[in-house]
């Protein structure tokens, strides 16, 4: 399978510079077990749409429209930060969105799609419902994450960061379906062979664990859930599997607990208001699982930041 | 008066530069009512101790070594992320530091002060037992506003803010003794002398408001005390009160229930977590009470990101 190469998240970049926002690199000072270790976030929360999700989705329409695809409405689906930024792609680009979003959305994420102009539909039959709708419409089709496009949208965020925190030891990114840990992965490796890259997934949506475990995407054999919405892929997909088996150095698992407690922990350490999601890596360096050197610089990927004030986990 | 000078705030981010962190500046698209302005965030809750305070709590402190003051303790006054500022400061140089607080102080502030290793002294006569305190302990005395070194650090804010955004329209920014504004007037008056200095305060503690009004820094006649515990102060300063009226071209009063509404929207327009004294500008802007032209650039100075997630205001 040919993989994405850095020159794709290149070409991304050049597409998406008036559309993704570089965002900063926010420390986090405050974790007493490892006062040695320098945490930063990058902090796309802050993305324009509210997620780094937009980076993949406009590069995915811009890249179709270079090569000459007419398209004039699209059919994805997403648990909402990707349908958000299809919806704002779509709308800068004249292009109709319609997204399919699991019945338990974040209503805060169902807003953005809708913010943006979407058009959303709840199914818990996501793929298939997606498939359908766009036969029917004679509508593109976009995978939220198994999409090179898509890959090397998200890659970009490496190119930026590698500029503001060159060569650091580790990176810890937040997988579903591993369209991001696949586009950091393709570039890190390159450009900063030395950087660990550290996947983390809520244990009770561990599909990329598990697909790495089996040697093939294959779906998780429990219903999938977590407070952490936007990382509930029941299956990693057949090209960020190629790519994350070959990038990533080590996969951790986060109880709902320790994403909870991170949640509210990144708050107060960062000022950053991110999603569960998000948490998750913070969740991952307090777990005690991560082997890295004592003055170790550590990168979080705060992946979105649409979530609800009034969260009841939130509110302890 | 000798006011401070642009050079003087040059001078500050001279001795800054390796304890102030550039801040970014975020976007803020929702306000409905005037879809037109472009609405812009500096995002002092991301600097250094979580405040703006540090810049001149740290320069006042560096200034003083310049002039050959020897420093062993400081005693200073603060809601909080003065104090926190000058705590860490004082960690950075070897110089102890004894922050009087009030007694309602809220509790993420005190807890950040004594992050960087200050005392808290909690009292509710801030500025006499100040004195007392540096009398009886022959430590050096730091007013928490009204000192052009802390104004000229505080107005580094506006030399980082005219290289990302040049030439704002306004720039909306919180008063509670007057340093912060004075210090951004110096450098807005001088290098973007188009740009509307707007002042915000809240009703109930709208000092510098009546200082204007009578033409000296008198004190409030009436008991000060707001969700926007950062701006308290019951008197403008003497020095603040001359750079106020020189370079203030409004001032504008936002009631708790305007600041509690704009906290929360700020969180979800923004994902950046401010403290409510921040949110007045947003409170601010949402009032009405701003004149700017259709397609204005606002830039808004969220001050600190110094509160507790569990305020009952951000509950609702």
């Amino acid at each position: 399978m040919n993989l994405v190469s850095v020159q794709d998240v290149e070409d991304a970049a050049r597409r998406l510079h008036d559309i993704a926002w570089e965002t900063p690199v926010v420390p986090c000072d405050t974790l007493k077990d490892h006062p040695g270790w320098k945490i930063l976030v990058k902090a796309e929360n802050l993305q324009n749409t509210g997620s780094f999700k937009v980076r993949g989705a406009a590069n995915a329409l811009l890249a179709r429209q270079e090569r000459n695809e007419k398209i004039r409405s699209l059919v994805t689906y997403s648990a909402g930060n990707h349908g958000a930024g299809a919806a704002y792609a779509g709308s800068r680009l004249g292009i109709e969105v319609t997204v399919c979003m699991p019945t338990w959305s974040v209503p805060a994420k169902v807003d953005a799609v809708r913010r943006y102009g979407g058009s959303v539909i709840f199914t818990d039959d996501l793929l298939n419902k997606t498939r359908t709708l766009a036969a029917e419409a004679d509508a593109a089709m976009l995978h939220p994450f198994d999409d090179r496009d898509v890959i090397a949208g998200q890659g970009t965020i490496a190119l930026e960061l590698l500029r503001q925190v060159p060569n650091p030891d580790a990176v810890v990114i937040p997988v579903g379906g591993g369209g991001l840990i696949s586009g950091l992965g393709t570039v890190l490796a390159k450009l900063s062979p030395d950087t660990q890259i550290i996947g983390v997934e809520p244990m009770d949506a561990s599909s990329m664990t598990h697909a790495l475990a089996v040697g093939a995407p294959a779906s998780l054999p429990i219903p999938v859930r977590s407070v952490a919405d936007g990382l509930t892929a029941p299956a990693a997909g057949e090209i960020t599997f190629e790519h994350a088996r070959r990038y990533i150095d080590q996969m951790i698992q986060v109880s709902e607990q320790e994403i909870m407690d991170a949640w509210s922990l990144m708050l107060s350490a960062t000022r950053l208001f991110v999603e569960p999601s998000a948490a998750t890596t913070l969740a991952a360096l307090r777990s005690g699982r991560l082997e890295l050197p004592d003055r170790a610089t550590v990168v979080l990927i705060a992946t979105g930041g649409n979530a609800a004030l009034d969260t009841p986990e939130l509110r302890t």
